[in-house]
């Protein structure tokens, strides 16, 4: 028994975060390298969590009106280049297909780093009038930014998986409108499904997306202190459809250029996850996202009372399952349960039920909580209700804790070396009142390597910009960046 | 009113089969073309098709343990080309990336056209014993073949969408098991969701895909009598695990090559869905697979009654949700209800609910069903009941009705004289005895154009071979086919 090595995490997240963060989400089965360099295998654990994320996500969307469609994965080059800001933007980290079999092709395609001249070439064709109005699409898929830095599992691969909505309006308003009804859907799926907290406000226009009139994101905090812009929100005002020719004849029969937005949240939410709560022993997953929410470890010693200790397992397995949990039973006989412990347990499950001789004497179970270690025993007959109530438990504190963090790790600041002795130091959000001048966001970038990562829509009032003490325009947040 | 112009499908499909296929797909807004050639735009209710498709098998597939993954959409050239059966299979219609950005990369990348060989670099590592075994994953992603055919959409495009399961078993028998597990789900969801019957049976050597030991598949019969390849199953054998080097300790510690198999359903099944049920006046959905299964036209005469008409309207609709129909009600004002029945008519829709004044006075509606035209007055108290009994009789109706197509055409045949004469005049599948000579084979589709498509699993007494005249061996199925 357990005769094949186990291996755990070997450095402390506090210590080494960088090498932690790797193993936890690799030797948890979480993903794997792939012999392509910068893009990953998903392996089921990590896709299963994708699986939940886009079916609670999608589900929202459809509340809402969203329909979902399919584009080609390549853009023929001259169409990614008819929006100036956009090609600049994404070309130089765009992979190219220049060949099929053995033929040149005339033109080369772009493997879609972002489908917005693809789809809009279409939805200049398909919108004609009002009546075609308002055009809300959006497709889950795969795209491909072939970036240079040295990519991070999840965080920054080449391919990733994401939503991407583009919506087409009839007025400013109602384009403007979206935005927070799409931000809303994705502060829910973060925050009450993932687990995590951040910063949403508008980016600022030197961060903004390329070919967008305003970004606006959810900005999250890693661990290391250093910030990660999550899900996100484009207008495009009429940027593209300007370019791409997407106008209307309004209920007047008059002619006009048509309104747009674009959004997103991606794969990169699960590596955010990972790094958020796990632990020193593995991954933590919250209860909402975890493929596995309980996994029933019975406990056999030489074979006394195992036909009774399985069925018992096997009982409470299904009456787990038909509460609508998502449940594991670990039957393998060919590992120990102490060996299974540490295996689920780097897998981040959420909750262990263990069930042994002494238990069913007892007519209980023992709950044991990987957020905090909490061990319970439980009486049989309670365990479909207690487990509610700790999974419900465990979600809500994984929040708290990770929301407490960020609190935390947000630093106010008056004065330009306060903010860079905070970089040295402790790192994290750093606010400050600015002028609005790009100059002295550039210049705090340059000379320390932080960015304004967001805008926030909660205002305060801004005293003296931090780097040219002129008068402030905004508080906005500081911080170094994945 | 109605004064936009309604573009309904101009050709008779009895008289026009190509050009009559081309514009029910795309006039009914399940697909369009797209600025690449080959390439398609998947139009909402055509994804909702996908979607609905690839929910049930996904589930089928889970009820037997198989787990989702995904892989990236590059391979290296040097994996593509390990086994040398499946690259001369692949390599003319790939896609490939030379370049990313402004860089020329050092290997090419090939945009998958199936991922056979990044994932089994993989499963190499991944598999060490038989405690890792079965290893049975999928996923469910875009794929690349650049053929130099003609592109017909969904039955022949570039790019499409599909499932791809590999698996992997310690015993030839295990893996071999899993063929009929696989089949099983094909054959419900072609046949009970689809409503698409096949001749299921084994492939040639010379149409078995390219790696196979033996390739399965269910083959349908299109209205013109070409036959065209639905869901398939390919068992490996030990053909790749011993190029990929995928071997495993088993029990006894001896060193085993693993037994694999892939298998798959694609967007194609669409497109043979829409071929086999669309009539002159556009698609007929299946109603398991309809995105929308009853549209709710209201009549409204000059604004009277109409408050009435569109509040009962509004509650019927409410109450078919509630019974878990996919209800759509059209209470668009910029069109008579005579342009909204052609447009549903076209999308195929399989039941239309009207309801006007006189049927409030009444407490009745009319249903009229989209695959024989069949008009009722039902009872409003009724209407949940008779909705489900009329999509059931829809659903087992278009079935028995393809089936019968099929049935009428397949042409059994004693000489190679009766065989050509059918491929003239007739076509169809054509049943006839083979000697297993893969010279004859070769020569019929030579002369002919036809193919076999399959050996059923069905067996029959074999008489002498169609070509040849020696002895037969097996029963087969020849066609024309896609």
């Amino acid at each position: 028994m357990a005769e094949q090595k186990q291996e755990g995490i070997t450095v402390k997240k506090s210590e080494n975060f960088d090498e932690w963060y790797i193993q936890s989400i690799v030797k948890s089965g979480l993903v794997d390298y792939s012999s392509v360099s910068g893009c990953l295998v998903f392996k089921p654990s990590g896709y299963a969590i994708w699986e939940i994320i886009q079916k609670n996500t999608d589900a929202e969307f459809k509340k809402i009106g969203i329909q979902n469609v399919y584009f080609p994965i390549f853009i023929p080059e001259r169409l990614l280049k008819k929006e100036k800001e956009h090609v600049k933007g994404f070309s130089p980290e765009v992979a190219w297909v220049t060949h099929a079999g053995d033929s040149k092709l005339e033109e080369r395609l772009a493997v879609r780093p972002t489908s917005e001249t693809i789809m809009y070439e279409s939805y200049s064709k398909w919108i004609r009038s009002w009546r075609d109005l308002p055009l809300r699409l959006n497709q889950w898929n795969n795209v491909v930014r072939w970036e240079f830095k040295h990519p991070i599992p999840l965080l920054r691969t080449r391919e990733f998986l994401w939503n991407e909505g583009h919506t087409v309006f009839a007025t400013k308003e109602e384009a403007e409108a979206e935005r927070d009804e799409i931000l809303e859907i994705y502060k829910k799926i973060t925050e009450e499904y993932l687990a995590l907290p951040g910063i949403i406000g508008r980016k600022t226009d030197a961060e903004k997306f390329a070919g967008a009139v305003a970004t606006y994101s959810i900005e999250h905090l890693l661990p290391d202190g250093k910030a990660v812009q999550g899900p996100d929100f484009h207008n495009d005002g009429q940027n593209f459809s300007k370019v791409f020719d997407i106008n209307f004849l309004d209920k007047g029969g008059k002619g006009q250029y048509a309104w747009q937005n674009t959004w997103a949240i991606s794969t990169r939410e699960i590596g955010v996850m990972a790094a958020t709560h796990g632990d020193d022993k593995g991954l933590v997953l919250p209860p909402r996202v975890a493929p596995i929410q309980i996994v029933i470890i019975p406990i056999i010693f030489k074979d006394v009372n195992k036909k009774e200790v399985l069925s018992k397992a096997k009982k409470i397995k299904i009456s787990l399952e038909e509460s609508g949990f998502r449940v594991f039973l670990d039957v393998r006989e060919e590992y120990t349960a102490g060996w299974k412990f540490n295996e689920w347990e780097l897998k981040g499950v959420p909750l262990r039920l263990e069930i042994g001789p002494k238990d069913i004497e007892k007519k209980q179970v023992v709950l044991v909580r990987r957020d905090n270690s909490e061990k319970l025993m439980i009486k049989e007959t309670a365990v479909v209700k207690k487990v509610l109530e700790m999974l419900d438990s465990i979600q809500e504190n994984m929040y708290k804790k990770a929301k407490k963090f960020l609190s935390d790790n947000i630093s106010i600041v008056k004065t330009y070396e306060e903010l860079k002795n905070i970089l040295k130091n402790k790192k994290g959000f750093i606010k400050a009142s600015w002028c609005g001048d790009h100059h002295c966001e550039n210049q705090v970038k340059l000379e320390t390597g932080a960015t304004i990562r967001v805008i926030p829509f909660e205002k305060e009032k801004a005293t003296k910009c931090v780097y040219c003490n002129k008068a402030g325009k905004e508080v906005v947040y500081f911080a170094k960046a994945y």
